[in-house]
């Protein structure tokens, strides 16, 4: 830290990604990344979008914001694009939460949220989580705030019914509900056909996961019309050209292949109930997951433990310090081989 | 504007992007793009690193920072990138100006300096430049707030000589200055070496003009590694993973390619002589540009009228309405046959 730094953010604790070591080659389960190539259309136009770039992306990613409005059946102004979806995230914290707006979202949830409250100065409540990790619908009915819920959540893998994701929408007109789809897509229901009926739905979603994308940065939000204008005054007054021509392109290439984003999604749920069995065997409990991670804990290892031992095995999986996540890790769902081998070195470690 | 939107930014008034129509093709000399296509390795190191998209990026940008570090001879940890280098902008009003230290910076320069302040709420101050256009550098001395000066200017093009650069780093050591250099590859002096003198400066620097890379969006700074661990603060706590895998390899090769850097920056000074020689025999004023661009005027015809005439025309360059500025019109430089288009036109436009 400078001297000059302000004095607003000298007590911020920012974000600590994934590890992303490179002493060696490891078995990659650690970030939620897929196992799998970007579409080889995703690619491709990529590739050839790479030619242009001596002149500036189109800031309103037209074509993209077209091509992704088609797919999700909603209006081209219910949509806006951003550099990953933690950029949009950070705009709906800015633009919807406030002293007489306050944040609230789980305890147990993407370790982001109280870190975009504290940078952008929003005061914010954690609720705790019920005993089971599940969400109660009742913490949310009329609370009149800014709430934000990771759906599935992160890191447990746990969906919430969209019932009662309307009853929290309904009991709260006044107030917008941010629901960050990041995993919805391998399990979970999508709540964006809300979006038409709900003024105050705000529904995230990312090319990171599903789309295979992580590595292009490209996040987008579906919602009424006037909550995307808000949004893109912030973007206009932060980053106007926030999505570069590859990532515009390879967005609608990975949109374009719908087969494709299927049989990927297929693949990572056959592989999670595999795991989740195996893990079950060797006396593991697993939280129900309908994302592309599940959330483990053994009473034979601490999770801690379990982290370091597999690291040293060259399988990276993550784990979280906080007291009711430190006997867990969280292991993201990789292709076959990749899952065969993380169980292959947990019936090792743990035994029979 | 939604009824959800934060009090806060109600009042916002966002940057307004160059236009990018789409009616026509237009000779495009309104957005300070280079006319030249990204180095050969810029684009084949950015095609190669389409493949891995499913990976996310480092989000710390290391081979990316190390590059960067060795061509400026400076230490990486004196180095970070953005998503273009606005989002730095913001970055560093967020980080060093606040109620107890102000921003200040020309009344005329680029046009996001105050959309950034009033974005964070950080009162600002706009010193006007001298009747000729030049930054009085008196006005900077023991001013005791941040200051942000871009160099050369925009949309002037003059540049500020390094001593007074340095005599305002030396009068105020407890406030940051931000050097936004966007346009110094094109006959300015770049104040990177002073990184190393002044613990209060910070050098802001894109790939977009010089390096043609636009449309890949990066930015970066130079500055004392404790100014940049107060960014990375910010930029972790807001888009750890800002910089896309395609467009760190792109800004990797652009940095390998040197000889096409200098080849281009001399093409594009050759082609602003010519065009400034060519104005000045139809009677324009034009001012001594550094830049990518002339801001020129003539006592026969206004700026907006002669800017909408030579859309008419095909030709597309930027006019501002602020009373200094609305005589004049601010054309980029573009390739040989796009400026000899353009001197063309405007001699049919106002006659010999």
């Amino acid at each position: 830290m400078s001297g000059f730094l302000s004095e607003k953010y000298q007590r911020l604790t920012p974000y600590t990604p994934g590890e992303q070591p490179r002493d060696r080659k490891y078995i990659k389960l650690n970030t939620n990344e897929s196992p799998f190539p970007p579409s080889p259309f995703a690619e491709r136009f990529a590739r050839e979008a790479a030619g242009d770039l001596n002149l500036y992306s189109d800031p309103t990613a037209k074509r993209l914001t077209e091509t992704i409005a088609e797919r999700y059946d909603v209006d081209p102004a219910s949509v806006i694009t951003s550099n990953g979806s933690d950029e949009l995230l950070n705009f709906a914290f800015m633009a919807f939460a406030d002293d007489a707006h306050p944040a609230v979202f789980p305890d147990i949830t993407y370790g982001f949220y109280p870190v975009f409250a504290e940078l952008n100065r929003i005061p914010y409540e954690e609720i705790p989580l019920k005993e089971d990790f599940t969400i109660d619908v009742n913490d949310y009915l009329g609370i009149r705030k800014t709430i934000f819920i990771a759906n599935p959540n992160a890191p447990t893998g746990i969906a919430l019914p969209l019932s009662d994701i309307e009853a929290i929408l309904k009991s709260n007109p006044e107030n917008v509900l941010v629901l960050d789809e990041a995993y919805v897509d391998f399990g979970a229901e999508s709540a964006v056909p809300l979006t038409k009926t709900y003024k105050n739905l705000l529904v995230i979603q990312t090319f990171s996961k599903s789309r295979s994308l992580a590595g292009a940065r490209l996040g987008f939000a579906i919602g009424d019309p006037a909550l995307i204008a808000d949004l893109n005054l912030i973007k206009y007054s932060t980053n106007p050209y926030n999505v570069n021509r590859m990532t515009q392109a390879a967005g609608i290439g990975a949109l374009l292949d719908e087969a494709y984003f299927r049989k990927n999604c297929n693949a990572i749920a056959k592989n999670r109930a595999m795991t989740v069995s195996a893990l079950e065997k060797l006396g593991f409990t697993v939280l129900p997951s309908a994302a592309n991670f599940i959330f483990a804990r053994s009473e034979k290892i601490d999770g801690g433990d379990l982290y370091r031992i597999l690291k040293e095995r060259g399988i990276l999986v993550r784990h979280f310090t906080k007291p009711r996540l430190s006997p867990f890790i969280r292991v993201s769902i990789g292709s076959r081989a990749e899952m065969e081998a993380f169980i292959a070195a947990v019936r090792e470690i743990v035994g029979e």
